[in-house]
């Protein structure tokens, strides 16, 4: 992540890992979830803040899921079953269910099916926010396989290339590989050139935003840093058609092809405008063991990852880096250390404590 | 395509798609091909030049045919074979051949698979060069599938975000999808922020190179319009790590591990640098009946890509399209007025007519 997104040092509260755990598993069961999915779904938050992907831990998603809970945007009770399925495809009914502890399902039943055939894809419907796709496509790697998930639906906030309106969500992708020794190959990125989430963080922060991330109203790209303004629409990766946003453009809308219309939800900017998170999903495995050895697979796995980390840099770059690899090595601080949390987010934790009556303890 | 990559129109010359097949099926069997192999093969580059894509047609890419068959890098007449399979998966040794012929085998495959299983998944290795690789993910759209292709392998032409050297090809992804009315979704891009050979083509036509599509030799990336330089290397699509060039290199690598570490030829940095065009390839149909009704899928594709094209343009902005739309209306104008060649093309085939004593006539 950019060191803009950052918490500011001075604002910095930090909380173990533990601590934080149990009090959104008391958060999740607050809002009427089972034990085992409260868990889970904290399992996808908690992941997300030790990787350093504070935008889509805790600080952000838990007061906007609770709120959708309270308002009965969330089904905390969904029956999630099969509505057709072949040997390596299946469809999923979420419920309505929070894609935190339905997606988990889903990926469940596609390396089962790879297991057992291959390769293994399940579509969600009817289903709400998932959060940091790299917890579902990690999912496989134990299984030596490959992961892959992409989400899309509304709220709308991606502009087309050349259009004046907003027509997708921030429909992300992301893939994950293993690796013998190194820490797994893991990519997780927006189709848009920054996160939704990230530009409420920067808001938070007060940092700036750079040139060709946003578009006006009327869809013109802002070419100079500037401020988050009120109104505005998120582009392409790319940005402007010169620089490639028909590429951003074409994943985003791959991505609604696969997760809303593949799933039977036709595309998120025809869906009603309430309830406002309606999302689809996709998740892939791909069992290394149809193809080649897992272990050969791995080991070139290592080869390969080696050989980035160890390409030569550019003129003052410090290092060459691939993805997953900063997110493992903040992991790793982050669990002995404890996570680092912005005041306001720890404030929001003790008022909804005190207005739910709830019991965890941050501090001790 | 951008408007600079087209060919002037002084030096144009049209000539009819039969004539054009015509003399591309009598070259590839001058290089040794079969009958059928050299029938699929200028399929494959014919397509490309019907819908628009010349940068992946007869012009750049025949005279590199012939040269690498000439030199004996390419091997006319493979014994294409399973090397493992399972229900949704299978990886073919390509035996050197062209993957023009080679990859619709694969497809073929795939497709098998996807019937009987609802997904299938064939890797490459030992394969050579792909051309446009919509062509292939094209292929499942009558069998009311999703196709997807990417490539990966050698010569190295891309630098990894912060890095000083070239670790990648151009690792293009594409992924099609059915409508029922209207044209079907074809995205085909390189992951790196232009087609190598669209450089060659601005060359020819004598067009500038955008800000951040290259790097100099060190690695930076050139942030001034240019004429292109004797040396440079590629960007990842982002351009700069503030644009995102970050989405470009990961979606690189994950083709690197799709199609040359999964079908076992580990990666293409390590590969030795001759033969200098060694690939391997990655395709996957995706039956939508094993999701959704696929009259449903369909009805539902026609409303995305109707709601897509409707769409308000920005200002200044004359349309939206989708990918593949400007693709199939230009193949509709080339079928009846001809396709524009550089003049310079034509007298290549000339001249490669008269050094070989071939048949074919461009004109009558």
């Amino acid at each position: 992540m950019l060191e803009r997104f950052l918490v500011p040092e001075k604002d910095r509260i930090y909380i173990s890992e533990e601590k934080m755990r149990t009090a959104t598993i008391e958060i999740f069961k607050s809002c009427g979830l089972s034990d085992v999915n409260a868990k889970t779904s904290a399992d996808v938050l908690m992941t997300s803040d030790l990787r350093g992907c504070e935008s889509h831990g805790v600080s952000n998603q838990l007061r906007v899921y609770t709120k959708m809970y309270n308002d009965g945007e969330i089904n905390p009770r969904p029956n999630i079953e099969i509505v057709r399925e072949t040997n390596a495809t299946a469809n999923l009914n979420g419920d309505e269910g929070l894609g935190l502890h339905v997606l988990p399902k889903a990926m469940e039943i596609a390396i089962d099916k790879a297991e057992k055939h291959g390769i293994g894809s399940v579509t969600v419907h009817n289903s709400r926010h998932i959060g940091m796709l790299a917890y579902y496509s990690m999912m496989p790697l134990s299984n030596n396989m490959i992961g892959f998930t992409t989400t899309a639906g509304n709220p709308l906030t991606m502009v087309p290339t050349n259009a004046g309106e907003k027509l997708f969500a921030t429909n992300p992708w992301a893939w994950a590989a293993p690796a013998m020794t190194l820490p797994p190959f893991v990519f997780d990125v927006a189709t848009t050139q920054v996160a939704g989430n990230k530009l409420h963080l920067a808001k938070r922060v007060g940092a700036d935003i750079e040139p060709s991330w946003i578009a006006d109203t009327k869809g013109r790209p802002i070419q100079e840093p500037t401020k988050l303004p009120d109104e505005y629409m998120l582009l392409p990766f790319g940005g402007t058609r010169e620089q490639g946003s028909h590429k951003g453009y074409g994943f985003a809308a791959t991505s609604e092809i696969l997760s809303t219309i593949l799933s039977g939800m036709g595309p998120g900017f025809l869906m009603p405008p309430k309830p406002r998170t309606v999302m689809g999903h996709y998740v892939q495995a791909i069992k290394i063991d149809g193809f080649i050895d897992p272990d050969d697979f791995k080991k070139d796995m290592d080869k390969f990852l080696l050989g980035l980390i160890n390409a030569k840099p550019a003129p003052n770059k410090d290092r060459v880096i691939y993805p997953g690899l900063t997110e493992y090595e903040e992991q790793k601080i982050r669990k002995s250390k404890g996570i680092p949390y912005h005041s306001e987010v720890i404030n929001w934790f003790e008022s909804y404590k005190n207005e739910m009556d709830l019991s965890f303890n941050l501090y001790e």
